[in-house]
């Protein structure tokens, strides 16, 4: 075994291993001790502030404005521009970024723990069904409002019912969903409602004490099918987190975007993000009323969980994914098999069942991804110019930041 | 039009305009008010007594005791025998057997009312996880007690739950689940996750007056992924039921079996049942230590699921059953494509995301079976030999009783 090959081995056997159990929600500042409060962040590799725009600009304000840390849009443009607030990307505190990614002091987040390697990812909570959200790069009173009923009663809420629970163990919720239909990207109806189930005592026996957070927390999880993507991320985060760092490994531990680039990281080659174009629409459903021309990239880290095997290498455990985001079975089955190409693993418990029960592809590796031609398939959620969600679809990654990368193997290994 | 293709038309209407709600929670004595208190009911076509043999047997002698209408086995035996118990098929009280298909005056059974149609269809209660079942043929103390805290604990709980919520449509529930990995016969894990958290919110209210029955039917609820079976059971008697009757129509409207014989019923040749060999086994998965030598027989209704669509007509909607039954996914297409060959209409709710959300088959034409020789596919349990669930399997249906009915059918319309 040549030393990439044992080092890509320890990766693929971080991702499989990976062991995430939700142990708490927090607000980001007590989750994260040394979070500077006058910070926002935001998704993928970091910009200059000049460099943020659109729906993440104004996500990156709205998130300040929220917090206390602006009077006003205008207020918090200045005060980010004389750096009074600090923006930096979500994995500086390893939290991962829905959309526009936006986390302030006091937003709870998931506190997810990977047992199996004894690190933490955090992420927000889901915004609920409006299409306007701040990580969707819309702030107004709607969504302050919003965002107030998370910070104050429903995070606090789970948060009790999750303690009282002695943490709840995802891995076992994600495998048993990948057998209904989810692909835990664009789809987790069902994690959603089995972790809905693992809730439900806890919250029963907090009802005596607290009856209004606990009915404003059932409608909440009672609401949309989305609540546990934000969990998948974060296990995905965690499970990435841990197959990081590892000399002579040329597996992707990340891929992020901003507003502006695609980027990935590999598990050798430091903190480094490669940089590249943004992904291209494979096949999209956009809402009715929308075009091609309306979609806005405004960021998102939810491709850790194509990092870690789910979503796009996934599709074939989602077919009723062909109605939300357009295409057939056939043609998610084949964008499936075409992740095993470039991938070095299979997840012994995570397994498709339309596949023969094969485990998903794990532990992407630049140098099949550049040898091949062939990018990974990203499931994300799109959004419009105006802000808020147009629709979803199945992107594929650009190769430049594979080929930067790989380039940046050769020579750090030629050395 | 000939008159058949109208009558037949309208069967495939009434089975895919049935729109079953579950209404109450109630004893047979009460959601039947004419039932004979001293009658167990038993799974498929009407036999003499000496029919019955085996765990269909015994499973009818167990009732009898567990009712009170006998001091034990032996004296049950020696009441059926005179006449003083006398034994009836489920149907003869729009009930739908589960295997040995038990049921007598005190338990409970799910009302489910066909708002299309204004009929009522009853169920039993699902017995919990362990193989040894009233159902399936077993009678103990471990049974008897299991039986009666249904019929104290746990039916009581659920009606109230459910009168509090005003009914639960079940059709929504069904067309989810269906996109959840369910085909709603040897797989209700989705359905009953979903029929369950309709139930949260009144048992989270009942929680205050009776917190011992509902910690218990939440535990009842959650320790299994069969509950939904028998509300599926009873929508699709439920849509049977309407479909039944109508002149000139050679559609199927019950599909049943005794532990002797499988028999139909067809919606234009009134209450006779056609009768043929037991269905065989296309595959199958045993639990560990049985052989095909051990399957017993025992009865079954659950059929009614397979006469409205659902269990081996929808199996491409339920890949993860290749674990549970054997074959695979391939094999699951092509029987379920096979369906649609014998089948005069597509249901316009429930769909199979697999099949390009395809209607699931419905409106089994018995000329086209004979003339195709193709017959239906049912999801079945297996029972074993000493009593007790020993796996679950794809069985297909023999072809004699649709002969005999096809041959009925010719002389009634010639006459």
């Amino acid at each position: 075994m040549t030393p990439r090959d044992s080092a890509n081995t320890e990766a693929v056997h971080r991702l499989a291993a990976a062991d995430p159990v939700l142990v708490d929600v927090l607000p980001l500042s007590e989750a994260v001790p040394d979070f500077d409060p006058r910070t926002v962040l935001a998704s993928g590799a970091s910009l200059r502030w000049e460099g943020y725009v659109g729906g993440q600009r104004n996500g990156i304000l709205g998130g300040a404005v929220h917090e206390g840390l602006a009077e006003n849009m205008a207020d918090a443009a200045d005060k980010v521009a004389s750096g009074q607030i600090q923006v930096r990307p979500c994995g500086d505190y390893r939290c991962v970024g829905s959309l526009a990614g936006i986390y302030t002091a006091s937003m709870p987040v998931l506190v997810v723990e990977n047992r199996a390697g004894s690190n933490r990812a955090f992420c927000n909570l889901f915004e609920g069904v409006s299409r306007h959200r701040l990580n969707y790069g819309v702030y107004n009173s709607d969504v302050e409002r919003n965002l107030c009923s998370l910070r104050d009663v429903i995070g606090p809420t789970i948060g009790e019912a999750v303690r009282a629970a002695g943490g709840v163990p995802l891995l076992p919720i994600m495998k048993r969903a990948l057998h209904m239909g989810d692909e835990l990207h664009s789809r987790n109806t069902a994690a959603t409602l089995l972790f809905t189930r693992e809730l439900f005592e806890p919250l029963m026996q907090l009802q005596q004490r607290m009856p209004e957070p606990v009915k404003q927390t059932m409608d909440y999880l009672r609401s949309s099918d989305y609540f546990f993507l934000r969990l998948s991320m974060a296990s995905s985060r965690a499970a990435a987190d841990a197959a990081h760092g590892i000399t002579g490994s040329s597996v992707v531990t990340g891929m992020v975007f901003n507003c502006r680039e695609f980027a990935i990281r590999v598990s050798g080659l430091g903190n480094d993000w490669f940089r590249g174009p943004l992904p291209r629409m494979a096949g999209a459903r956009l809402f009715d009323g929308f075009t091609e021309s309306d979609i806005e990239f405004m960021g998102g880290e939810s491709t850790f969980n194509e990092t870690a095997g789910l979503g796009g290498f996934a599709q074939a455990a989602a077919f009723p994914l062909q109605e939300y985001q357009g295409g057939s079975a056939q043609r998610m089955v084949e964008a499936n098999l075409a992740m095993y190409e470039i991938t070095l693993g299979e997840h012994p418990e995570l397994r498709i069942p339309y596949l023969g029960f094969r485990g998903v592809p794990i532990g992407i590796d630049i140098r099949l991804v550049v040898e091949k031609g062939i990018t990974p398939v990203l499931d994300i959620g799109v959004a419009g110019k105006d802000g808020g969600q147009i629709g979803a679809g199945s992107f594929t990654a650009s190769i430049e930041c594979f080929e930067l990368a790989a380039t940046a193997y050769a020579e750090l290994t030629d050395r």
